[in-house]
């Protein structure tokens, strides 16, 4: 799979980082999907290979304006492009109503079909290539994190070997693929889970919404990718005259070690992190509770998994 | 004053010019005002020398997305920056539910004073240093042009003529400034009036909203500057498959030579002008039909006055 990221900056934009956003493809898909929609996505998406006309799904952690505000704007563009697939968009209570006051007092007139579920649980969503786990988190207001569990894909088929055995390509590969029992016209018999690679596991990604509490993702041990917000660093965070339900990086270190995720992602930047001097703090911290692989994630940044 | 344009597409962003929105500050002053407020209109003002935190007023054309869906970004990011001057938005019905619908679903929380003002009629609003006459236009949905009248402002006051007369300089500089008698202590005598120049004469801009009719503005003869839409030539809007309420490029100019308006700024470019030669399109075909100085806008092109 491919992941984008469309904004990692907290609350506000800033003249490096737009406002939560993140784009995620699975191989061979030409759909795909967002987490989290903040203002202006459908301007960071006019910078990608991604479109609007082929988003299929949005999740919103959360209804905080910096996750949502895009929303609008990318119905209205869809509805312009005279796209007519559905979108669906699964988001915390109070996105049906927000979105149908906001259709309703714009005059939107949707041309397409939205569907809207709202998450009020810890749940499972199920689609054809892959689970979503919703796990509500610890934020100023509900907050939701999302699991996705890829279906394991089938193993590799080797065709080499079918060739070399000179099995006569066409429909009885078809077969092999698919693990049947295949007989030739000259008698042999062949069995397709000889020719078929063990299966491929399906990833597991943890994506964050605002939360206090990384460890809330305990049931996703040795996850392939966490992307966990991390607005401070300890020390600005022990410094801050207010308290806000956010994550620290030296707190989201420690949990990513203690579930044993084999890749982390540092995103939802604070604007005072401003210069690479500044995001270096962020990292370097991280590092010192984490020893897997650890990125600061800034606009734009693709990781194929 | 000084206008600058933040937004000059129709519809929908491209990689060269967002959704509307334009400022305008007078002359001399901190604080200034918005135009419509699209989408990502918070993203255009971090690209200039204007701020939220001086952002005193906004006037919204009509309520489709285009116009207005940057408006809770705005005053979400005014909260962060803990603003706490308050901000007066002025309307067509509807935008006070909108926003409070907003607000409530996005658990936005200001910290400053949000003044809605719905207009529902041909009106004229008073300020301290101007008018907005509010006009109804027609389009597919309510929609106000507004045509700022700035104050008459004071003549110049000769201070060297004042000096060259041994008046001394204080106090006495500003009743003669004020059109004062002013009585010096050798007992000679001063009328304020033969030291100020002739007033200077407010300038008068109309500032149109998605309209079809650019002759509404027939009030408003010889203003210095008309900014309207014209979404199309008139070319291709005779070749679209649904007719649209907008203005073209020939109509506007038309009407813009009517007027007698001493300029001419053409606005809200369909998406379907992309590159220099299709803009010129636009120009060249307001040129056969208006005399006076006409441009296209572009994002971040600024005019002064």
């Amino acid at each position: 799979m491919q992941i984008i990221f469309l904004g990692t900056s907290a609350g506000i934009p800033t003249k490096r980082r737009n406002v939560s956003a993140l784009g995620l493809r699975l191989e061979n898909e030409k759909e795909w999907y967002l987490f989290d929609c903040g203002e202006a996505t459908q301007h960071q998406i006019l910078k990608t290979d991604l479109s609007i006309y082929n988003l299929s799904k949005i999740f919103i952690t959360h209804l905080h304006g910096d996750h949502i505000y895009g929303l609008f704007g990318i119905l209205a563009s869809k509805n312009m492009q005279r796209a007519i697939s559905p979108l669906e968009i699964y988001a915390p209570k109070g996105i049906k109503e927000l979105l149908e006051c906001v259709i309703k007092y714009s005059n939107l007139n949707l041309h397409f079909e939205l569907k809207i579920f709202e998450i009020t649980k810890k749940d499972v969503l199920k689609f054809e290539k892959f689970k979503i786990y919703t796990i509500p988190l610890s934020h100023s207001i509900t907050s939701y994190g999302y699991v996705l569990v890829e279906n394991d894909r089938p193993g590799r088929f080797d065709v080499q070997k079918a060739k070399n055995l000179g099995i006569p390509e066409g429909p009885l590969y078809a077969k092999l693929k698919n693990k049947e029992i295949v007989i030739l016209e000259d008698g042999r018999v062949f069995d397709g889970n000889d020719f078929v690679g063990p299966p491929k596991k399906g990833k597991v990604v943890i994506i964050g919404g605002d939360n206090d509490n990384p460890l809330l993702f305990k049931d996703f041990n040795n996850a392939d990718l966490m992307i966990h917000e991390a607005t401070f660093t300890q020390k600005d965070f022990d410094n801050l005259e207010k308290s806000y339900k956010h994550t620290t990086s030296k707190q989201l270190a420690i949990a990513a070690k203690e579930l044993g995720v084999k890749k982390l992602i540092i995103t939802h930047i604070s604007p005072r992190y401003d210069s690479d001097e500044r995001v270096n703090e962020l990292l370097e911290e991280a590092k010192k509770y984490y020893k897997g692989e650890v990125k600061v994630a800034y606009d734009f940044m693709k990781v194929v998994l």
